[in-house]
């Protein structure tokens, strides 16, 4: 329960840290998986940069805030530097996950393959339909909101996912603040207010859309 | 179909604003709508900085790659600012959408609110599934993925959205490249190739997980 802010650590402080270093580590992990997955058993910044459209420089760049890790005349060894980016990412251990809404989106994502391949694993379902709760969902109990204190102390539930409409959405964070919820994804197309300690990252998939109108617009290609 | 990358416009070319940048227009859009909606006329970049937890001066850098927009002693007309964003992002033409896959992430996807908000508008969906093709969810027809150039071109389809499972998605991708599909968003988990002039947007739900145990983990909240 300790805070360490006022008392920075040895290691680089994850304040200088921006968010688009840690986007990218996302993607260099899942180019080494590939790598790996296709039997390669080291890679090199310049390999990493071509495949993902980076420089060579700023793979470097990137990961050097948290360390050292090629190797002279060999590069990175990929399952070493995997290693070391799940280390960082938090994802070398297992994240029991709750989600909170199941509607549509909030049953796409108890069936999103993404999450489990790197270590997320949906375990309990939370919504405050009574004609849900009590039920599963590929195999994921339903519990009442109300109950979210309880499970999620049981079955060690640390982040969240936010899938209710809107209105209800700052209700939901709430109450899972209160159950000691330590992170919370939030799809809901809302503002939430959380403490400062709990870290809130929202998705909000029109963003993505107008980054895609955008290129489209600004690169003229048609009209 | 001119493309104008060899002769670069007046206005500033597109490939030196970075994609946060585009990113952070559409954050700032969102708080702008949200401002009019409660009544205000006018905003600054420090009330923008504060509802995003940005500086000002970050506010002011990211518009001045596109314009000067402020007025003295007014700061931003709302309203002439979301016009502007929007024109920006080139949301302020309609984008008729066309998503491919009903599984459970499509049929979210098209009861998604936020993509009408801001003006996008799924109007026709594809599968491959012969007990869906000709029927309609949500009052949005189901045609197969056979008929897709024919539909694009008639309803005037300019993006799409790929909500396949990862083995499909190269071949589907394929498919809307030879319709003339201008950008592609991709929730498949798999990386895809396309043509340099279609843009591509991936979504990887799990990264944005991965940024969250990160946020988590170097914060020492807990633990």
């Amino acid at each position: 329960m300790a805070e360490s802010k006022d008392k920075p650590e040895d290691s680089s402080t994850e304040a200088q840290i921006p968010k688009a270093v840690v986007s990218r580590l996302s993607l260099y992990l899942r180019e080494l998986q590939h790598l790996v997955r296709d039997g390669h058993e080291t890679t090199s910044s310049t390999q990493l940069g071509k495949l993902l459209g980076f420089t060579d420089a700023q793979v470097r760049k990137d990961l050097a805030y948290f360390g050292q890790f090629g190797y002279p005349g060999i590069g990175y060894r990929c399952s070493e530097l995997i290693d070391a980016v799940k280390g960082i990412l938090g994802t070398n251990q297992p994240w029991p996950l709750a989600i909170v809404g199941l509607g549509n989106l909030g049953r796409a994502l108890l069936g999103y393959r993404g999450f489990q391949s790197q270590g997320f694993r949906i375990v309990a379902a939370f919504d405050v339909d009574a004609s849900k709760v009590g039920k599963s969902v590929d195999g994921i109990p339903i519990f009442h909101l109300d109950e979210v204190q309880r499970v999620s102390r049981e079955h060690n539930i640390r982040l969240a996912i936010i899938a209710v409409p809107g209105p209800a959405a700052q209700k939901v964070a709430d109450a899972l603040v209160a159950a000691n919820i330590e992170g919370i994804l939030n799809f809901a197309p809302v503002t939430l207010n959380l403490p400062k300690e709990v870290p809130l990252v929202g998705v909000d998939l029109a963003m993505e859309l107008e980054q895609l109108s955008f290129a489209v617009v600004n690169q003229g290609a048609k009209e």
